[in-house]
């Protein structure tokens, strides 16, 4: 990152930051492990004809945003009223001008993102309303916790991006959290972040403090934030959506477009047929961002979720959205978008067995849909209610042994050792041997998380599970935790831009 | 399965028998989703031709069994004293004779299993000294934990076969174990079963246990036992093993050839490397069973472990052997042999979120490298140092997602479900809609063992963990089982041949 703002003391601050991210992890992971296709050309196909018919024939409703109505009868919409319908093809001819790739900085320039392509990004879980934790357990979310879980996702090695609302800080008024919340992601935090979503005007806030940060000139040409917007499914974009989404897009700023689809309740209960109108959803919000301003970043975004048959309730973690996901994996493909799906979903209401079960799979499915954003990489509890501070170390530590399945097998001469094997011979070991040893450091991940030792050393150390281990090792990271430095002078500007928008407007609270 | 030997009561018991398992569960998957393929055709030869190198140029030990070695000179090997070598490209001729797929029959016709091509079959755990429950904690397994695993291995209906070493009867004579295990296989499960590979004669006494209950006749043109043998890794087979193996090939049963690889112990700490040699290993396994007996059934086999660098301890559920899991299940299609590769493996001393944070990414990588047979699908735990109850009941559950998971997605006109996205519209539900109501009941997975109830549900009905459910599950699992028919004269045939058995030798512990 280029940026003729800043002084020499804060370019030495930000080359020693850059130094010290570097050494704790990779910016993002570029894939060399290849997705897993779900489904044949044909059924692909008969999915994609779906969405289209769903949108000419059904069409979706735009409701409260009239500018976002006419920019789409512009690019050829049949508009009656609040319905769009859009002939066969037509969104993905807009869909043209959607970068396929992008990177979104970050105030370290070290830790800017690649999203898109074979690159794969971690960010912390969203919008819990509750937190817990072993030692007081479930409570309403606070400002505090909320920058606690930035804090931890700055000191993951493994978590590359800092997330949004990474839980709602319960404790501030409705209309102010964004404030507080963007500037936790800049002040505990050099990594990547999300925006609010709930309002235009807060979305342009979330923007404005990113140019305190980054220069206005640099926003302008650059992706810096993102807003994370969801449908209203079954087939309804509410204009508090599509503003927002137009916001980001206005500033060349990015957008994720995510219908959050329960099968049965808001979708068909068959996953062909949910995953068709999520398409058409995800493709209508994605082209609004091109028709906004041609070339705006846009992430198209997927969330499934199942139904226990027994109470109706959402579930997570489950075998079909991990199968529905390999499928939107390849239909992002085909339209060229960068990919938003799945995380480290549960339906849990403690980091345990369940808890890890359910978070695997649905994380798994993300890895093999070829997912290039990941946002719920860490925290996620029952059923997005809770973020949990043990899971969340759970999750993050999951994210690393990723770092390693993804970078697949390398095969060549060292790694085949054939002169290993001719040297150690049948019957000996390899333990000692000078090829071990020249390749073991980076050979295997390593957990900080699981116990790998022998059951007598186990039960010495206290018997502990994982949940007590990760319990100890949140409250550790946290005791050691250094905010990176902030430039003084963007510092008193942030706090100023803060201060004079929460003097402008009374507390609300809904 | 044709039996002349039948009653007509039997019969008519084992048609009950039929009716009861096959409302329980299927007998056996055939996937729907494709294995992930993780390497290039290169890549790929690489590995072959080191495999190949390496049996050509080092060789394998092959100690303790003048047999095997002359059946090996007579095919084409060149020996030097324990010493064989392989011309590249003979084992692979020598393997044509192997069937790609092969029936493994059960007692109860309703129940035998397909081994190959695109089948899966979940098999539990197998060989732990110590059992686990969260009640008594971790001691060594007795017969009677034995018979509880195949009782609860036999009530599943996500389990298709009953294992063999469930978990060692620690009670027992070394020297008599195998009568009893088998016999618990035959008295309290009507699935497919393993026999013993601790010696020939007991590999030999299981069978003619299995003639019993199958007749001598069937069991000479089917599979009905099967054994799972292990190499000596690095490049050794030890006689002990090599006699079992052609103790089952010479009477037509089945052989499981599995090297237990450690990177960086038994084999190159480079996964390349270790799965090469894995590979030479299993080939000399695999195709002593060809030379002893061409078209005996056999089944390609994997067990791939990591290392903890900082004890040196095997790591299990890691992300490098679920890689190399993927590999392996490439070289298997290649060689057009059925693949036993990876299951529910963990580390963990508790069934907590490590245990299936492990297991879950160890299964899925067999679900993904397209084995066919998962040995240790239910109950590993502690590195496979103890069998847990709690874990068995998660593990199974887990498999049961499988099922779904490994069915894909179908796309036809009533999954697309066009109609109902059309009748429902724009900003309504699917709750009650009449698509809903008739595809819901199979819609999704349901599991036994996950919450899925609202929080405050969850808090009034006990705050449970997922490790106490389970407990309370296996314990109600047993509380309710009920043993699968079993014709009066076998059941007396095979006692009196156990009781003969042990009379005629003394016990012996080691």
């Amino acid at each position: 990152m280029n940026d003729p703002h800043m002084s020499p003391a804060r370019a030495q601050r930000r080359k020693r930051s850059e130094r010290a991210a570097t050494a704790s992890g990779p910016a993002y992971i570029t894939r060399r492990l290849a997705p897993l296709d779900a489904l044949d050309e044909e059924s692909l196909q008969r999915i994609e004809a779906t969405a289209d018919r769903i949108l000419a024939e059904v069409g979706i409703e735009l409701r409260d945003d009239e500018e976002a109505v006419a920019l789409f009868r512009r690019a050829g919409a049949q508009v009656e009223g609040t319905r769009l319908r859009f002939e066969p093809g037509m969104l993905r001819t807009i869909l043209r001008t959607a970068p396929s790739e992008f990177t979104q900085h970050a105030r370290n320039p070290a830790r800017s993102v690649r999203i898109g392509g074979k690159n794969v990004v971690f960010a912390p879980s969203y919008g819990s309303p509750f937190v817990m934790d072993l030692d007081k357990g479930r409570r309403y979310g606070s400002i505090e916790d909320f920058r606690n879980f930035v804090r931890l996702a700055y000191a993951s090695p493994w978590l590359h991006h800092s997330g949004g609302t990474v839980c709602e800080p319960v404790d501030l008024p409705v209309n102010k959290r964004h404030l507080d919340m963007v500037d936790a992601h800049i002040r505990f935090s050099d990594k990547a972040f999300l925006g609010s979503v709930t309002a235009p005007e807060r979305a342009q806030d979330c923007i404005d403090m990113a140019r305190i940060v980054f220069g206005a000139d640099f926003v302008d040409g650059n992706c810096v934030i993102m807003g994370n917007v969801n449908v209203n499914s079954p087939l309804v974009w509410d204009g508090s959506a599509t503003k927002v989404i137009r916001t980001y897009a206005r500033a060349n700023q990015g957008s994720v477009i995510v219908p959050f689809i329960q099968g049965g309740a808001m979708a068909p209960v068959t996953s062909a047929g949910a995953i068709a109108q999520a398409l058409a959803e995800t493709m209508v919000g994605c082209a609004l961002t091109q028709v906004e301003r041609p070339g705006a970043p846009v992430v198209f975004g997927n969330f499934l979720a199942s139904m226990s048959l027994r109470s109706g309730a959402p579930t997570f973690g489950t075998p079909e959205p991990a199968v529905g996901s390999l499928v939107i994996g390849q239909l992002a493909r085909r339209l060229r978008l960068p990919l938003r799906c799945a995380g480290s979903f549960s339906n849990s209401k403690l980091p345990d067995a369940q808890a890890m079960r359910e978070s695997v799979m649905s994380m798994l499915s993300a890895i093999h849909c070829g997912t290039n954003f990941v946002l719920h990489s860490a925290g996620f509890l029952d059923g997005l209610l809770s973020m949990s501070y043990e899971k969340f170390m759970m999750d993050a530590d999951f994210c690393g042994a990723m770092h390693s399945y993804l970078a697949g097998i390398t095969v060549d001469d060292n790694t085949l050792a054939f002169d290993a094997i001719s040297e150690v011979g049948p019957g000996h070991h390899f333990l000692g041997s000078e090829h071990t040893l020249r390749n073991c450091e980076n050979a295997y991940f390593d957990s900080t998380i699981n116990d790998n030792e022998p059951f007598q050393t186990w039960v010495e150390t206290g018997s502990k599970d994982c949940a007590t281990r990760a319990n100890e090792r949140w409250k550790a990271v946290l005791a050691q935790y250094e905010a990176p430095a902030l430039d003084a002078a963007v510092s008193d500007a942030l706090s100023d831009f803060v201060a004079r928008k929460k003097d402008s407007m009374p507390d609300m609270w809904y």
